[in-house]
């Protein structure tokens, strides 16, 4: 048995207790200083109140500042923050481990150099200061936290540079409903799965569109959704490509894609937008929600238009991606370019 | 203006006849052999009777009897069979027409060489007796025929040999919602929209096995089916290598594969077998339903197991068409094999 310390309480880290658990390793959660009042309620009586289930009662909970006692001894750090908290987790956590502790991150996003080299959350987390030397690994691929919790199959793919690290870490967590593929590929893998959000945005436009035509909470059309899809998936491929990452990993862009279009604050924004809702209008209705799908389209378009300048790119083979990054920048509302995927 | 001539009044064939009209077209409906009743209604009063729409009444309709009289002077040939009707399409309508007149199949499927070589539907017409020499070219991508019927934005792609005859057709029918990309590469369009029809049972087994633990009707959950459809899009990715198409086409299959686990009879008999019905019981469910995602995935597992025996190809490497012709060919009932999924 080892024991697995998940730092940041949110609903992806915390449905990660439940394989570990499952293999029988001590689990601990920390909350980062978002999560307070989640800590304080699983600490009374184990519920957790995002994820809205009863975690296993054998789990331990830690404030932040008892970060210390919960990675005492422990042999898998889990990133459980979303992107807006890497800042935090790689500057006030990942100094603080010993250099043999490995580290799978659930954090899904891209960060990109001045140049506009893109490159994946565990190699940008490597460069932070006092993290040099570290086995920093990442989890991809498509889960619904909440269907991971209650143990349906899911398959994703756990990517890192070390490939017994990463050898180790599936076998603290495989369980016979968490399948996990194993990729040394890690651009590719989290370039892949970090556009979902954006592409999400991209496809659910589709609902909002019918809904401007048929009214709100119609019955959904499919030939727009999929042609969406369909070119999403396009410029996923070129992305991998130019990130440099293999095209093969466009399974995961894919699969990851197919399962955020069905859920959560993606598919509410870009449903908002397709009815005609300016940005702003839209975030209006959002309030308070963070929304990765806007953080990554910006980070993308901002680098391809760098790698555009240095005559790197074509900035028109991405006019889906551009379109949504003209729309959460106000500078239009939906008006999908549907000439432009043709070629 | 141009004469178009529709030969297979099924709900895909007749739906290209809208944006064909659209365009000021002269348009003509025949019916295949099957397609009498369909014929005779919609000669009396417009209406199609599998497609459930009023087509617009410049459009002319001839039984086959009369497919003589409608392909006097006609400028584009749109096959409108399905893949059960492709013999008789190439046998006792093509050899019969002028070289000069191009062919626009909307048939989607794969036939094999006796060695297990795939080949495309316009090449397969093409080797027929008579049929060389003729310009054979084939739509691919997302596209519901009712859909496209009412002038929803859809985005397919024409493949053929040749980049003129495909720019021609492209002008006939392009119109402001109907969105058409070209490609020459017929191998990899057709190989990926092809097997979206057996992938798209694959991705529906999670919707039957969903309703075996909850019940019928139940509530969808996601994990499993993204895990089935990123599965799918590997498995694809892989045949398309194999086919010798461009990897790049999975754009096709990913889009295609998201239209089809959203309708029809492919949903159906995979949500059937999903609950753990054997093929037999999930048949009889649906009597009389021809089941295109059976015939494809025999034809591509067969062709596999005759490329393995030559040491060409590893079966292995298709876990899910292979548990699917499992379930087909009455081997077994569902058991998804997830594990073998891991990589």
């Amino acid at each position: 048995m080892s024991i697995i310390t998940i730092v940041g309480a949110g609903m992806m880290g915390s449905a990660m207790s439940i394989p570990a658990a499952d293999n029988g390793h001590e689990v601990r959660i920390v909350g980062s200083p978002l999560d307070r009042e989640i800590i304080d309620r699983v600490k009374q009586d184990g519920y957790h109140i995002t994820l809205k289930r009863q975690l296993p009662s054998v789990i331990k909970y830690y404030q932040v500042e008892e970060i210390g006692e919960a990675l005492e001894n422990c042999d898998l750090l889990i990133g459980g923050v979303s992107s807006f908290g890497v800042e935090w987790f790689g500057e006030a956590v990942l100094p603080g481990i010993p250099k043999s502790l490995p580290v799978l991150s659930v954090t899904k996003g891209l960060q990109a150099l001045p140049d506009g080299t893109l490159i994946a959350i565990p190699d940008y987390l490597a460069a932070k200061p006092g993290c040099d030397g570290l086995s920093l690994n990442a989890v991809g691929g498509p889960c619904i936290s909440f269907e991971l919790a209650d143990r349906h199959d899911t398959v994703v793919a756990f990517c890192g540079h070390d490939m017994d690290d990463l050898v180790k870490i599936k076998n603290m967590l495989s369980t016979d409903y968490y399948h996990i593929n194993l990729s040394d590929d890690v651009i590719g893998v989290e370039t892949a799965v970090a556009m979902k959000n954006a592409y999400a945005l991209g496809v659910s436009l589709a609902i909002g569109l019918a809904e401007s035509k048929n009214g709100i909470g119609c019955k959904e059309e499919y030939n727009q959704q999929a042609g969406l899809f369909a070119q999403s998936t396009r410029e996923m491929y070129r992305l991998l490509k130019i990130a440099g990452g293999k095209e093969e990993q466009i399974l995961y862009g894919a699969g990851d894609l197919y399962v955020t279009v069905f859920g959560g604050r993606t598919r509410k924004i870009g449903t908002l937008l397709g009815r005609g809702l300016t940005f702003e209008q839209a975030l209006d209705e959002l309030r308070g929600v963070t929304l990765e799908s806007v953080a990554i389209t910006k980070v993308v378009i901002e680098a391809l238009m760098k790698m555009e300048a240095a005559g790197k790119v074509d900035i028109r083979q991405f006019p889906l991606l551009m379109h949504i990054y003209d729309m959460i920048t106000d500078k239009t509302t939906v008006n999908v370019p549907w000439k432009c995927f043709e070629e």
